[in-house]
């Protein structure tokens, strides 16, 4: 297990970089909406992307640019339009954004990575964007992360930051990161995008090993209703300025760098879950004893992402039978006499067959996650999708409490994690009720 | 294409079938909950089942059947203890109950096949049903088709079943069928259960052939949320009391037959889908231009199965980026410029790009799909999860005006359907409400 200590500051918590973030007009709702983050040098630059043969024209730019260069500067995000189905056109709004912006900064347009989410099949307004970004520039600052969360953001309920340190020799390095998501797409909104930066210098190919690694086990480890959407995006800067040793092969520092890469990309991914619409409680799902890790991730995945499931633990119903099921068909072979399903402190299953349980007790285990209060003024139905509604109050994140699943399948060393969400009346509203 | 035309009768339409359902206690309403299909004769059997790892007992049974023999008399089927996740007893149970039954029928309990529907982790009420048996054989009747039909219903809101007819040489083949299934497990009700008779003259590995390929192309095309059952199991027999040359290998005859077959599997599929629970309509996805038809398919299916995608039919909005999202995560590669979708007769996005298109006439268009109306005295919200509740009016199938969805990925052969329902607060409400 690798040593770190959580700080403040988001992605301007490690050195050398700076963010903003402020409204350009692209949001209807005229809320924050243009977000930039800066390094003061160039960082070597990794990346995961939406795996949809359907792409945001930023997705295609970023793909392009870091295959054959792994360095970056700066990374611009839009919220109000996904600029993906725009064909020909969009690829050109996001090139003239990111020369636009580079000029702003006096850089190449090569050092700029894009990211955009809003309603797909719009166009960037390019013009607003485009007379926004002196200001943007103007407004970068050592401690303007949390602006830049705020506007990134669409129909989330919260922010997400999070930042930890470590040290490297007697020298601290430092993680941070901001995301946005519901956990999928939205009326037409994207799902899911993720800004890391590091001040450890790395080199190009171990930082994307690295950034892969901990996406499998964060991003792509969690579901709110199965849907991909055309946008997601994760992009990790590491820029060195911790003056730390580089790093460029595996060994006990670049794996104590991975682990807490991943634990800020696992604190970003719960957020994402937990704030998936509709929600009243996360859910974690520990699957051990597969035959490897991929087998393990896939039956959690599975268990997180059944809609029976679900439905049962917002009815904070222990329904073991749900969770066999699951189980059964996450396409990773078991023998159904080595299952054995917990829940929280309640054993439901072993051997094949269910157990006696206290029910009245494993419910009220299950209400309690449910713990989660909005302030006053501002409720989980409260759903603007036109993000034209007063959501300018923010509430805190808050992951204390989540559903614990606990799923064996055998003896293999296989051990994986997923998360997700509960499926509740909202979500349904919150979907349906869109009207074009 | 195929020549047949539809007759009425259910499993018993064709020659040398009976069939009964009666009430044998095991439900806790008191309604129908054992059915019985039987062939005068020894017929040729068939099965697909579940791909869980978590399979009931009946399951397993049948399968180590279908493995060495390949030819029944008899299909017994028990609603309201599913008999999965029951470990050793549930087998013994299984097989007590097979051997019950050969006793009454007089056969040898090898020419047995069985099926369960209910509660997991439940078994079967053993004693119930073996004293039900005599009356359940006296019971059987060649205009028993619906008796049997009603007793294997769960949650359904309605019963399923079809007869079709086609000729070969200037004799009449039939194939009947029946099924259950509220398109999903629900509150641990076992998914879909159904059950085909012919009265071809078939050989077994040409039969099974037959029966995979219309399974593939109907009940494995069809998705309610994603959540595959323990209990899932089709079987088919033909028993050849149509005094019709045999049909040994591949030929106008027996592609006629698979074709009839497919028919009737498609028929009783799609009734699942649009009983799917909370479901206020039928959505048809057909696919075209892919590389094969399994790619179209899977097209097909994911989009069916998107929960942004049902969530927004329900809302009745013609909503193109949640199609063009769901295709693009189905994991099939394809062009996006090549990407066409269109919504009944409205062509909303071409080449990669949206188009414009009259809102108002495609929500209009939505609406008429959902012109479901229950009879008086029984609604869509009428679910008794302890299967307690009035459930004796059982309103007539419906799969006119379906929501068709048409989506072109490219120029190749492949072509696919699949089928599924919309997502309403109702399958929400019928899955969170269920307290143990």
């Amino acid at each position: 297990m690798g040593e770190w200590r959580e700080i403040s500051g988001g992605v301007t918590a490690a050195r050398g970089y700076r963010a903003a973030g402020i409204k350009a007009g692209l949001k209807p709702s005229g809320l924050p909406d243009l977000a930039l983050i800066v390094s003061d040098v160039d960082a070597i630059a990794a990346g995961v992307f939406t795996t949809s043969q359907v792409k945001a024209a930023c997705v295609e730019y970023d793909r392009q640019l870091l295959q054959t260069k792994h360095i970056a500067r700066a990374i611009l995000c839009n919220a109000g339009q996904a600029n993906a189905a725009t064909g020909e056109q969009g690829m050109k709004d996001a090139q003239a954004s990111a020369v636009a912006i580079a000029h702003e900064l006096n850089i190449t347009p090569d050092l700029v990575l894009l990211a955009s989410t809003g309603v797909i099949g719009q166009r960037i307004k390019i013009d607003a964007l485009t007379s926004a970004l002196p200001q943007l520039v103007a407004e970068l600052s050592e401690t303007g992360s949390d602006a830049a969360a705020r506007a990134i953001i669409t129909t989330d309920l919260v922010t997400k930051s999070i930042a930890l340190e470590t040290n490297i020799g007697d020298r601290p390095v430092r993680i941070g990161g901001i995301a946005k998501g519901s956990g999928m797409i939205h009326p037409n909104m994207a799902t899911m995008l993720a800004f890391v930066t590091c001040d450890a210098a790395v080199s190009p190919s171990l930082w994307q090993q690295m950034l892969t690694k901990a996406a499998d086990k964060s991003f792509n480890s969690i579901t709110v209703d199965g849907d991909t959407s055309t946008n997601d995006s994760l992009i990790a800067l590491a820029n060195g300025q911790s003056r730390t040793p580089a790093i460029t092969e595996m060994g006990p520092e670049a794996e104590n760098l991975t682990e807490m890469l991943t634990e800020v990309c696992q604190y970003l991914a719960k957020a994402i879950a937990r704030d998936g619409e509709g929600a009243t409680c996360l859910i974690e799902v520990r699957v051990t004893g597969a035959q490897n890790e991929l087998a393990a991730r896939q039956i959690a995945k599975t268990i997180a992402g059944s809609s029976l499931v679900k439905a049962a633990i917002f009815g904070r119903d222990p329904n073991w039978g749900r969770i066999a099921a699951a189980a059964g068909r996450a396409g990773v072979t078991f023998e159904q006499e080595n299952l054995k399903i917990q829940l929280g402190d309640f054993l439901l299953f072993a051997q094949g067959q269910p157990l006696a349980f206290d029910k009245a007790a494993a419910s009220a285990y299950l209400k309690q996650a449910a713990g989660y209060s909005f302030p006053e003024g501002f409720t989980a139905t409260d759903n603007s999708n036109d993000l034209s509604g007063d959501r300018t109050k923010i509430a805190p994140q808050r992951l204390n409490n989540p559903v614990l699943i606990y799923v064996s399948v055998g003896n293999g060393p296989g051990t994986g994690k997923a998360w997700g969400c509960d499926l509740s009346y909202d979500y349904v509203k919150i979907n349906a009720e869109y009207t074009t």
